[in-house]
């Protein structure tokens, strides 16, 4: 009953069998290796036009050196609050970019509103030197609160940042998982909504360590190579890297592994509304936000399972946890077995 | 006869094994598993004392968040002229160090000299704030010329770095390599010939991207999970990096592959001489500098051998390369096979 | 009438008359003359102790150095929302910090309440490397706002920073308007109150570009120099820097002009408020923000009066300017004459 | 007797008059009164051309914002080894262009040569990502030797630079000193010859605090005004730089405040020659470099005489001093006048 995270999880049967195929032998160092060439070959097709691909290993690597090539001096980013760059990555995005600032806005679910970003950018007002310049704008696809933006919802903030004359980069750390939520092409979700640079993440969802910088504004990743670099995030043996990409992608593996965990999520969340609990927001992708009674919490946690508690101050309505309840997040991921969800509801029921 | 890097080659069985046996199962992210504090463990006992330990995935980001530790404002941190820090990390450690200057130590075959360290260090008087201040010296061992500083001629270095009231780094890229090369105990190696921290490199013998940063003073240490994460390089399913530093050590098995890439480095060696060939510098590590001439490299090229030429302006004495000799690296690994080596030496031995 | 802001003002005649006096002859360069020195001593008599102080030109400079100081990987740095480094700084605290992050505390006029501080602290627990490390609390004296903490508030702010184990930062840019305001000493405004560090302004209370960075924590203080040389911000010819320290303090001046331009902020509100206006927040130091008519405001201004809108969308209680209405900001000095305030008010009556 | 630096004098009288002049009355403030727009002009006038100026106070953040500009990841920067950037900047330029690399160049009496420089560049071939980038090309004119580029030498360097597709920075800290020396434009000294920013020095010259980047590549100048104010190097009062500016240009004073320093080292040079003594390189603006016996040098600081000792071991030929000997840096200034010259020389003449 383990829904801590999905990097809880291992690697996936097929990344683990890639790794292990493309072990033996040479291959030439630092992404110059035919398997690595051959990935971002792959990139290309999956996104239905050329793409610039630059494999790294940590999703904070991807994002903070995404941001690093649109940053400026006095720059100023715009994402969600409760975005993994403003509050999980340790500054590592303000180091990256040469202390640039990260404005956190305001929304549902995590999702910033196009109002609420117009509103935000308006403070910083263009040619007024002490406030600072926009830099760029960052979305997270799907957000830190399992939701999914529409494509309108997409290329709606992306006409904000447009209107700004600034890029928009989309934190795909849970990439596989939004794209299966709508039923889109990877095109679709990205570069046709006006994406210009995507993390795109794959160690959520079955790899071990691979993450990927994508540019769809080929213009903009010129010279990235050296961002890459200079943060020490070149891998020698790349190969292992492209590897996990070349398992992930194969067959499919990447849709059925998201697909896999979203339907686990939905199998928790409607199982416990079937019980009469409630979520504190719909889930959409691979995280379900169960409000609970505390006790409630205490049996699952004394019955072994692993979830924890998440700050819920601002849930719109009469959404927040009453006194005695509490918010929890459950993430679920290709590891994710239906008897161990099976187990949890049950559990549950009995706390009822 | 691959003898290009020995990042070319993969991962060794014991590293492999020992990924695919940690696979299965959740274990908790972000360092914080059993299996990556198990591994700080067998940290501790290898250098026969409490470290304080912090695995990482790049060499460039083990060496630049080690001087990052003890970096100054104006600091100035000093290497041989031609470390891997200074050469060959696009400027990792003056990105990560808020701009510390790197200042190039001359010595013959990779190696600083106390004098020449102590002559470089004196350009940079204490309280004379225009040129700096000293915040740093590092070495390589095995250096960038596959030769290996005796412990006296560390604790030598050591000694200046003290006199001036810096820290002395080690660049352990090759670190087993020296270690078999010398025959004495990694704490005789390190702290007790006065090394502060250590990049301990394992990814060049036999993972595929396993490095720590070892503080021997620990008091240091405080805090480096900061630099670490604000860096991009704490892997949230680290138990993988902790994996490879299992098989890696156990029964000894990173002492068998340095041990036989070293071998194999002595019998190429051997075997250039035999026939009359001569090597740039002492091969003392994995790596071998032949001096051919360029009709016998062009030779061995066609015959498929992979080896590049190497930059040698300045070897001692009557050293460098005449006009129709060039100086080529070879680097050998636990992947090397004695019947590469063979076949090599077979088709030098034809050109004669 | 010009009121739009206290750095239109020139340099006060004791300032400029010791910046003349003292250009004749030699000195030595790089704030080793004999005239820094012995500002230096001044300092140390002002604030009845021995302190360590580092004379810079700007007031940003002497907030982002004070700040780099005690930035740490990761950190997070507290401030009112609407303060000078937070708002107007274009990032050079982020950049001076290596990419700390500053964290906007709410507060009515620019003020923090130790309880909002509490909890703008308590989402940056110790020891969770993800959120980044709390590393410093910066207060305004005089507050953007025109308001003076009271000397329990500054004993309660610093109550809170140090229950987390950081430094408590003063940014006197308004230093001495804050001290007539609160009739006190300066030892009592600043490290009996529990500052560490203080950047002393004195550009906009009479000086062209003075401000000091002062160190209450004197080993904190060991190296600063060479933050400031490695910004750029020492000067060769520092000694003109002194001189206008020296103008500054002799026979009170600083006190005097302060207390000139806090009278003449008085005039204006009592003005305002004799005619039946009101202004957004106490009167403390020298700022007036009435809040009038839009078309008052624009009678002023064809007037040829110079005052600023400013931006009041959560002032306590009903105190928003409604929908005709708009905020203003007046800021007074030393220049400030009261045949000015009396010709604006007399304007301002005139629209009634 | 003072010959310590150009940087011990005060400011020359009619800049400290302009000074004084401007100080009255109300002027906006951060760069945006007229009188800084007028002194913008005056630039265009005086350069014969648009450019794009930007004044700031100290040398170090003029050389260091102009590298800021043309910084890059993993950026490599060429100057002579003896460039105040490399030597006498405690980093500023690595910290202001995040991390960038200073490579000193060699070449006799603070000229690089083309050669060297080309050299200097083969070390960081186009698309070796390891080794970082060319990125800028920085030459000082006059030099830390007191020598002079002719403008076939300038357009020389501009040559190597553009082959590599980097721009030319020139660090123009005595830039008066070397137009009055080479008798051209300043036109022909910097955008004719190739240059494309530059550091235009004026506080070594007769200024207290006014420096200016000076573009030339009007293109690169966008966005400038941020890296000044993140800098922190953006003045609120700044009328009193530009006042410094409009004393200084006025009928020509900076013209004749430099002829007269370099007529003052002529007459040093001439005088210490006819002797018997020699200098350790030509006397090209306001630098004398005598190499004279220690007891020489004792004799005269004994006198009173203030200049010091230089280090001094690779002049070519046989141009170090020996054993007995010690060569000493002498700079003149707008302040320095022929009966302390005279002293000198009648000091030194007791000592033959």
């Amino acid at each position: 009953m383990n829904f801590a995270s999905d990097n809880w999880a291992g690697a996936a049967p097929a990344v683990m069998s890639a790794l292990t195929r493309h072990n033996s032998g040479f291959a030439s160092a630092y992404a110059t290796d035919p398997l690595t060439e051959s990935v971002s070959d792959t990139f290309s097709e999956i996104f239905e036009r050329e793409v610039a691909v630059y494999q790294v290993a940590t999703g904070s690597a991807a994002n903070s050196l995404s941001l690093a090539a649109y940053a400026k001096p006095g720059g100023v980013i715009f994402c969600h609050q409760t975005a993994h760059i403003q509050v999980d990555e340790c500054n590592c995005p303000e180091f990256m970019t040469g202390g640039n600032k990260l404005v956190g806005v305001p929304g549902a679910f995590g999702k910033m509103t196009p109002d609420a970003l117009e509103n935000a950018m308006a403070a910083y007002p263009d040619g007024v030197v002490h406030h600072g310049q926009v830099a760029a704008v960052s979305l997270t696809q799907a957000t830190e609160w399992g939701t999914v933006y529409t494509l309108d919802e997409i290329a709606a903030i992306q006409s904000v940042a447009r209107s700004r004359g600034v890029p928009l980069h989309m934190d795909g750390a849970r990439f596989a998982n939004a794209l299966v939520s709508l039923g889109c092409s990877p095109a679709d979700m990205t570069w046709k909504a006006g994406v210009d640079v995507l993390s795109f993440g794959a160690t959520k969802n079955g790899c071990w360590c691979a993450e990927a910088v994508v540019f769809f504004d080929v213009e903009a990743a010129k010279g990235f190579e050296y961002f890459r670099k200079r943060g020490g995030h070149l891998f020698s043996k790349n190969r292992f890297v492209a590897a996990q990409f070349e398992g992930y992608f194969e067959n499919g593996n990447w849709m059925a592994t998201a697909a896999h965990a979203n339907a686990m999520a939905l199998r928790l969340a409607e199982g416990i509304r079937d019980i009469g609990g409630r979520t504190a927001c719909p889930v959409e992708a691979n995280e379900v936000f169960p409000i609970l009674k505390r006790r409630q919490f205490e049996a699952l946690e004394a019955a072994g399972a692993k979830l924890y508690e998440w700050p819920a101050d601002d849930l719109p309505g009469d959404g927040n946890p009453s006194e005695d309840e509490v918010c929890l997040r459950m993430v679920t991921s290709f590891a994710t077995v239906e008897a161990d969800v099976d187990a949890f509801l049950s559990v549950l029921a009995g706390t009822v």
